[in-house]
């Protein structure tokens, strides 16, 4: 497979965090759209920080397209770059990796992906994953289609090619109706900027209105950031059509009950965004104070691991009266890696992100509040760190059930072994961290906090929650005959 | 004066808070030192974003050095550049940038300085402003002296090169006892790390140990990077040299009582520094607890300006019982300026690094707490954002006194008439930046909160606190014949 | 149509010579044929210089390739680029620009381009033009294929692609069949490096031998850098497939008496290449003494314009007697373009590359010799740099007949009009320049060069001399189509 | 010292020619001068490729410089660059390298040196080399200067900082007083553009004229590529002072008897310019033309080694009457150094510049013609790739006498041990070079050649000639106490 080297920003945490896939953004209607683009790329790259794209059209240049490795700040942000992006039509893609390419991205693989036909242009740009692109794929090669990169998306651009529609979205439509997974995907042909979800809804979509024109967002926050309307959430297995006529919509699948994933509100989305009708933020204040309903502790100071845990920190805190403090202090300029210097220094990858507050973690019952625990490679860290300190308990509070099971539907996750809950009881981690005490909040803890008042409905969830369930909504034709999930089938 | 282009980092911020000039680092007594010293001025990047420099020493390959624009982990993380700085004795350096440059600081600006003397080679790196620096440049040049910089620091160099004393730590004090102003230099020799700190001790200096090795450090935050252990503070008016012989201390200079800088309790040192004896969180915790008892209003939310507001809100949070909430959250991959695409658009600096939690302020009525105020632009635009996002009233609680004069002791400031309160009283600032009501925390509360129980004492404070108070404990010569204080001498 | 800003080199003479469109190089059973194929383009680097890309396969990694703008030496040198190329399989590609693009190439039009198909990968890499591409890439865009480039030669990918035949060499034949046009195209499969001529031969291509394996390339001074020995050449029609079990011949296409090119002898190919069994720089030699004979002038020195019309200066000089001498010297280091001071200065782009030497040429009646005419800009400022150094006559001795017609096979000329010998006579141009007299050698003249003693047969020629005759050996469709020769066509 | 890493472009040959260390170029009256010194520089590239720099004075933005690694086409050429170098009074300078550093330059040590004295600023730029510069730097130092560079030449900066004249023009003229050796300067304050030459007039220094402005430049070639018209060369021992008041001439030193390097003749300058009032390329011919007469012999051809040897071989065929041919072809892309593949390729350095002319070469009597041997490294390579090629015979003839004596006045040379001709007679270097004849032209033809038609007077010699003749005319005082002479002194 083609593939070249990039340079590839690693952080300390980065293997032991469920990480997005992708964030997608598109704006029609408004002068130099690719400007508006970036900044909401920008406002997205906690989605993913791997690589960005962006293309653009216009009645003069055609489309015209640039990616890049690395930050959307870094490459976006150049007046000789954007000035290759005019048009009142774009749309772009930030992009984590993909399941396949071990740690290295061509470029090629960066989306949007492009594809000339016969009724003109159509860029595309997917958040999420296709459960049968490895079986399509092969299918679209013997027909004579060459693949130009080694993502799963690319299927959808020659599933287009090769429909007999008259129209490029209802080609759209065809194609979408061939795979299977999750898909939000944003699409631009000359005149039209198009949004779709799948049919349950796996990935978040949202519809905003800028001026006379219209934009698509994977999150509410970037629609805060070009100073866009939001107008509705795109709704499960709806496509909508912007263009200079307005807005058009149809529900082109089989409907089916939504179950939009719920690791968006536990951590994915950004906590100043409004997914599903609901405050991010609030819902993970609300995981604090049911885990302090649920796993109460005697303690002194209740600390977030920073950031993502700090609502629930704070949540915490409100419920248990014990006092919120920032015991942990992160770098703001964390980047690249540093050389280490020797051996005697341990954790330093840790160290150059996080640092203790020491003078203030001397001597006290520590509670520390995270989001999750993946691999626990961090959580072990951080104990130690807390009492190198001088804390005189450790005890954890994480704001997420544990994650057991990997994710097909656009999250990067671990091999199903390095998943410390996939072979773990509560007790056996709590033993293997060493701390002093450990408690996850409970699936129905997190659906209170998501608003559900009475907790999970068994028989018809409301979300999706495979990682911790491993009820997996659409069946991963392709992982389970490559046997990603061997260990589930037992 | 020779200068050359270079890239500029802006922050939409950035001309709204008062910038620490520099940070020091220092390593002597284990291998490959400069790594060390790469660490501890990333730790220490937050006084000085716009260039950085090492100097290593080896028997072999005697003194090399590399300075570089930008921040350190985007430079001193690279392998083909840290293996051009070999040796077990090494001292760095990161600025902001100097008074007399406007925006454009030359290569040969960026310290550490080296001469080559009869005696060996010597490096120096000074946090701080010599207030005496152009009459002395002047002196020398027409002595013969070539500077090869800008900045005010070379002066150090030559004074040491043109000593009668014979060891360069006898050369370093002549020089030293020569210059006005504050200072906290770290200098290196062959074979000795020196450190010295001016007799009111106004910019820090601490010491620590690492193995068989010592090091100097601006703040205890940089030992903990690198596991060091934090010893003591270099002494106001010390001279420490650390060797292979252990550590020596010396008082050169006439004794005075000692007056550092209380703006470093409240900005410019990292909160998990530990400063004076005290807690930097702790101190800007108690600052929030002081201004809640002197400012106390009525509402339901404390919400910091982030990052440097969060300790006085959570002081202020638990004083008055008012919920603590994230208000604003703050965009983690803030880079470059975009590209900003309309004029529909404003205030797109600060949507760029901040945004509202549009869901949670929505009709409230929120407290906002900031570290300080300086021009007020920024205070104004945050104000704007969260009315516009639907808060009932906003009501602005400031961690330090007005800030009313300019500080010439290694602090950029802003010509005095841009500072909002040199121009303005409290409720003229209240009217301007249009809020339901503004405090700034008393001269008194500060020092309360800085452990001075009694409140500030007029007649021999315990701090320079100039800024506040425009009483400078360095008569600033060649700034009041430049009329910087124009306004101040009326 | 998708495309990128990219640097380019231009040169002062760049619009006056015909460009050759590309050079290939191919490498079969030796290790890290990549690092080979790098020097065999190097030597082709005349053949191209605005883009080199190679291909490289191993049976662990697979194909990888990499694509530059610049030259090989600039990119291809570099150790960690290199590596990602690992493989005793390899072929490359240098290019100048593609017909249909203006000056901007993107990076996808750098050649080779790759396939992943059903048989497994195949990556080509085409010297030549396809004179029906446009028609072809119609057809198959409007079958469902999806082009990433705007190069005429990725239609020779889609037709293997949906080619039925059960081996890709069978594949590659069909393909070829289908196009028309001038093609020396060389393939790699995971086995086999594969070379194939059009039946016509017009673009070169010769065969090597390398220790145990075989090479490709355009010319046989390639073959010389990496120590290769030449073999023979491929021979027009043929298609010759290298692998572990040696040599295979074939013919797949219709037998059509040779044409190759005869302005690879007058001044694409190298001059220390042999081609069609020849010395080039004899040839070239040989062109200088028809030259002599066919155009005596009284003159006191011969100079050649370097460095292409050196060896029919030297011929020239032998043949009449009048000494040789460099009159105008080359500025080895030529490069990007200067910023040309003021207004003062006219022709620095010429002076950048050339100087007149001065002290030799004063008082002399000279003769300058060159190798083609294309739009005679840069002949009329050499002219003026030899008259203002003092020169009392200036005669041009051409070696090549009048260029009057634009070339359809691989290589760029400008539209029939700005082509000085399409509007003038030999008289009208000599008056146009301004120059004492200016003679071109005649098509019988060069033939009898190229070693065809009683000159060229009007019936049957033995070359392609379409830029000199209009006599175009395949007609050019889309190109009539297009109205490229409406001139021709009156 | 302080150093840094840098790229560094070899060249094969690189260590088989000796190489003159530096060019210089002044431009002064005219707007936007530092455009005219980079074109200038790029026309005396030659005589050093390793780093150039420009420094520019302008009365708004003072003196600004550049300095860059490279060639001068790769850096000033960028508008981004040139436009931080304004105004009308400006002077540059490439440079090979020093003979202190291996290999390693530092940026600091690329000339123009600049000083801000008393009396305003002034920059230098040196072409030669200071013999007594070493105990020059050590009493500086001893009294308080503070060197930046490792260079020689920043001697003459500090000499002038510490002479107490009252103008600067007065001070230079102090300063060069002090030093030995050769030297031709370029220096720039606010007003003024001054050339020196030291008494011997060892390197060369002209002046011209360019509009209202005047020009001062190494060689005449320089002149040319601006169109400046060559006025006359500065005199041996004059200091030229161009300001806007027009010239001024004086004489500094001590009369003496000029020694001009007979080296620049036979290699250093380039052939188009005008040397002692002589064309170099005409000398170099006649050199040939000697060679033919002293050391005749029976052959086919006659080929240069290219491009240096090209007028010696053209002057030797028109003596002899054997024809002259271009038997070796240059590759005009040459650049950094290739991954050489495996060891079965031998000389693939050679190779990357080189290729033989095969068809030609074969079963031929060759005489090759050098300008020089050095190592003699090179002469090997090119007689094996010329033997391989099916020579019958391989016949060197050398354009100057045999290099036996390092060169102390601004040349790199190798060690003496590692000069062929230090250690071997002619007879034995034939032996080693394995060719059938090896000839030198003799001192006396070389000065013939040069228009000194008695030949050389050895009481007297018209040139500085000690590489060929070990007779300084300046003492080598620190050269001698290091020991480089160890065998000359026996």
């Amino acid at each position: 497979m083609l593939s070249q080297t990039k340079p590839f920003l690693s952080h300390p945490f980065d293997d032991d965090k469920l990480k997005e896939e992708c964030g997608v953004f598109g704006v029609i209607g408004v002068q130099d759209a690719a400007n508006f683009v970036a900044l909401g790329l920008h406002a997205l790259q906690h989605r993913g920080q791997e690589a960005g794209g962006i293309v653009a059209y216009d009645a003069e240049h055609g489309f015209n397209s640039a990616r890049r490795f690395g930050y959307v700040r870094d490459n976006f942000t150049k007046a000789s770059l954007m000035e290759t992006l005019p048009g009142s039509n774009s749309i772009g893609h930030v992009r984590y990796s993909t399941s396949g390419s071990k740690g290295q991205t061509a470029i090629r693989d960066v989306q949007p992906f492009f594809g000339e036909f016969s009724l003109g242009g159509c860029a595309i740009a997917h958040n999420g994953n296709l459960t049968n692109a490895e079986s399509l794929r092969k299918e679209l090669i013997s027909r004579g289609s060459i693949f130009q990169s080694s993502s799963d998306s690319e299927c959808i651009i020659h599933l287009i090619a090769r429909s007999y529609q008259s129209t490029l979205p209802e080609r759209l439509k065809d194609a979408l109706r061939r795979v299977e997974g999750a898909f939000s995907v944003i699409a631009q042909t000359r005149t039209k900027l198009i949004g779709v979800r799948d049919a349950l809804g796996v990935r978040p979509l949202v519809l905003g209105k800028l001026a006379d024109g219209w934009v698509l967002s994977s999150e509410t926050c970037a629609l805060d950031i070009i100073g866009a309307e939001f107008i509705r959430e795109v709704e499960p297995g709806e496509m909508i059509i912007a263009s200079a006529n307005g807005i058009e919509s149809s529900y082109p699948f089989e409907k089916a009950k939504p179950r939009p994933c719920i690791f968006e509100h536990v951590y994915f989305s950004r906590p100043d965004s409004i997914l599903g009708g609901q405050s991010v933020y609030e819902t993970r204040r609300r995981i604090g104070v049911e885990l302090a309903k649920e796993a109460p502790v005697e303690a002194d100071l209740v600390c977030p691991v920073p950031d993502s845990g700090t609502p629930a920190a704070i949540g915490f805190s409100q419920e248990s009266g014990i006092p919120y403090a920032m015991g942990i202090i992160r770098n703001q300029y964390m980047g690249r890696t540093f050389i280490e210097p020797t051996e005697q220094i341990r954790n330093m990858g840790v160290r150059l992100k996080l640092n203790v507050n020491r003078a203030l973690i001397k001597g006290k019952r520590v509670i520390l509040v995270d989001d999750s625990v993946v691999r626990g490679t961090t959580s072990r860290k951080i104990k130690e760190m807390i009492l190198d300190a001088g804390a005189a308990e450790v005890h954890f509070r994480i704001a997420s059930p544990p994650t057991a099971w990997p994710c097909f539907y656009g999250v990067d996750t671990p091999q199903r072994e390095k998943l410390l809950a996939a072979t773990m009881s509560e007790e056996e981690m709590r033993h293997h961290l060493e701390v002093a005490s450990l408690k996850f909040v409970t699936l129905d803890g997190l659906y209170r906090a998501c608003g559900v008042e009475t907790g999970r409905d068994k028989a018809s969830p409301a979300y999706c929650d495979a990682c911790f369930s491993g009820e997996y909504p659409v069946k991963p034709v392709d992982q389970i005959e490559n046997g990603f999930l061997m260990k589930a089938a037992e």
